[in-house]
């Protein structure tokens, strides 16, 4: 046999997904979309490939940069999608009369972005992103809120922290500062405010926005408050009297506090948080970060906000928006380091080692017989010797095996093996295999 | 506001899923993930982009032109994947040591091909391939079919008939007929079968390869046996024997039958059918195609076969294997014109109008508690008139309405209407919500 003529490899900053790596993955995903269901939002998707245009919007430069882009061979310039937001308000302005509002979609995809890889990052990824179209009701923040929070436990966190703010108490802040043709850099300075401390931030936000000293310590203080949730509405309250925009933000705060606990989640699972902010340009109301509490250091694993206008480069009718999304790859990195992952190479349960090699019907007949009962079932599709066979059992980590030779199935039983405590129970071999299924169900959940 | 700069549209050949298309899709994929899994095969994912070496193997002038190719911003060559089979191969041949053998998979994922759009083709489309790769038993053989057989009752679809063929009879005969060189032609010929009517094929075979007019009446009489499995087996034994690669194929479909039908396969709707080839050069032994009673016409809806070497491009591993395809699209446009789709624009089942303006805390409090009990839950964002919301709640398509005025919630009372017959009921707002989810379980299924 010759050299094989290709190397097999694949480009830098993409990655191939395993079965141990994908199956968590799968499992993450599913979640999301039932979580996303169970609140009346709808999949939709999307395709990979636009028309440039349509993707580069007014987007940057830095956009520009980043976009996979090419003529395709019909002479059209394409790229593909570097963000689901995008096609979003692409999608809506195109098929918005169809659709009608509220419009409530997820949609959960890949999307490709030619990143530095040096930083760590991927040039491949997936989004995971829910939104609420068309309204501007706080109950749609609320329910955000409420998502995020559904989403977290059925993934199996406990401690967690939803960090909430409002744009428009910092825009009311600046209006009342007299700052509001500011606004960009004192974000960006307060942006940096755990980076560098306020010292810093109050020393930038004077020469970049031409603030006074007084003004710069007063936009730090409010991006600093600490205390309860109360204490901080009651500063932020103080703070903005008397501006209109200001007032509004610290009000809506305190109603999506009230409307989320009422709502069911507990009070300490929000955190009213004046120092997040998330974007300079697109946010205009709710923002939303969630922080692990064991993991804070990795940052949001679920984020986004309010927005009062999704699509106005691709349609006239005004489309505001609420929505947040899951950041998968931060998750099960997290999900990895607190040990929540069980390593596992194989999505069934129970192996079937295959020793008659007279007899396969019978094995497939009896692993179809346990997968009726709703556990996933492996044949090993050669009548190796039974070690070597329970020696792959073991490293793809499956539970429980059936093992059944010729006398066994003479005599109409079969061995339940705990292939974890390595104990074994002999069992009849009855009808729809009922005994088999009944002792499975002592070690084996599914 | 100013006209909007940038006109919404999609490429030609691309298309975007809205609700009622997703939602029977995604259902569809679900289930396909499900019967993998029961069966031990891992869920596995590729990058989108490679190296366009790896994706143009030793492909043809008809893969490049359809491949989606172009030059990095570092320079690479690099193209989308046109298939699921060519990353697979790479794959294996790169994570063999990882995986062991026999290693089995599944993919569902969207690949790309620059096809030509008046076909009615699509140029981005899902597949959803499962492998098993590393073992040369018919263990996998039989499996496959069962797998596909699960994938289609689990879909809903009862009558549909798995044709069934291996490609050794073929290759035995025309060996026994010292035409072993001409294979591709005689099977480009046959496949004309249907087409072009029998007459025709037996001229073209003998022009093509060179075949007498005696052995191309043999060959499409081989191509075109008809009656039960046991009366085609029979014919397939004499027509072959003597040959000892015929008789063996002829064997192997024996078999296949027999332990297709022992794992729990009706009889009937397994197909030993001779005249399908599927491909010239990749598959090797069994080949499986699928069919719908009801709609022979759209093709086979699940496709596959066993190959001897995968991934010899890549690596000297010689890695055999067998598996198949489930067609989405075709199933799902089956599925519709079947009238086995439900029209809905909702995942959710169960609505919740929000009419007290000042109560958003009950309802969000009341949906978490039906959505506990596993109901889809929305409540409406806006407090608009409850005619409005009800109107949306039809044209969404659930199936239910909790509906609590400020009267209802001040005397703890809901009514709980069936949207489809138009009637209600008032039951108490107790405890969790208890009678509600009991009134609802009488008419909602989920």
């Amino acid at each position: 046999m010759g050299k094989p003529s290709i190397q097999p490899r694949t480009l830098k900053g993409f990655r191939d997904f395993l079965p141990e790596a994908m199956i968590p993955r799968e499992r993450l995903m599913e979640i999301a979309r039932r979580v996303y269901r169970s609140y009346g939002f709808s999949p939709i998707d999307t395709p990979a490939l636009e028309y440039l245009e349509v993707l580069r919007g007014k987007g940057s430069d830095e956009t520009d940069k980043q976009l996979y882009q090419f003529e395709d061979s019909g002479g059209r310039s394409v790229g593909m999608r570097f963000d689901l937001t995008v096609p979003l308000a692409r999608f809506v302005a195109q098929h918005i009369g169809d659709l009608g509002t509220p419009f409530k979609r997820y949609h959960i995809a890949t999307v490709w972005r030619g990143e530095n890889t040096q930083r760590g990052r991927y040039r491949e990824f997936m989004q995971c992103d829910f939104d609420t179209i068309g309204t501007l009701s706080p109950a749609a923040d609320a329910e955000t809120a409420i998502v995020i929070h559904d989403l977290l436990r059925e993934i199996g966190f406990e401690k967690f922290t939803i960090h909430i703010n409002n744009r428009l108490v910092l825009s009311g802040f600046l209006e009342k500062l007299g700052l509001e043709n500011q606004a960009n850099e004192v974000l960006r300075g307060l942006d940096k405010l755990v980076k560098i401390g306020p010292d810093r931030v109050i020393d930038e936000i004077q020469q970049t926005a031409h603030a006074t000293m007084q003004q710069a310590r007063q936009l730090v203080a409010l991006a600093d408050l600490q205390g309860s949730n109360d204490q901080i509405l009651a500063q932020l309250h103080n703070l903005v009297a008397g501006n209109n925009r200001g007032e509004e933000g610290v009000q809506r705060l305190a109603d999506l506090l009230a409307n989320v606990t009422a709502g069911g989640v507990a009070k300490e699972r929000l955190k009213l948080d004046p120092s997040i902010a998330r974007g300079l340009d697109y946010y205009t109301g709710t923002v939303y970060e969630t922080v692990l509490d064991d993991l804070p250091a990795i940052g949001s694993v679920a984020s986004g906000g309010r927005y009062d206008s999704l699509a106005e480069l691709y349609t006239n009718q005004q489309l505001p928006g609420v929505g947040a999304s899951l950041g998968l790859d931060r998750l099960l990195a997290a999900m990895q380091e607190l040990g929540m992952i069980q390593t596992t190479r194989t999505p069934a349960e129970v192996f079937v080692p295959y020793f008659d090699a007279q007899r396969l019907g019978d094995y497939l007949l009896l692993a179809s017989q346990v997968r009726a009962s709703g556990f996933g079932v492996e044949v090993f599709p050669e009548p190796k010797k039974l070690g070597k066979q329970l020696q792959y059992a073991d490293r793809r980590g499956f539970r429980a095996a059936l093992i059944a030779g010729p006398d066994e199935l003479d005599n109409d039983q079969c061995q339940v093996k705990d292939l974890s405590k390595g104990t074994s129970t002999t069992v009849p071999l009855d009808n729809q295999a009922a005994a088999i299924i009944t002792e499975l169900r002592r070690f084996v959940a599914f």
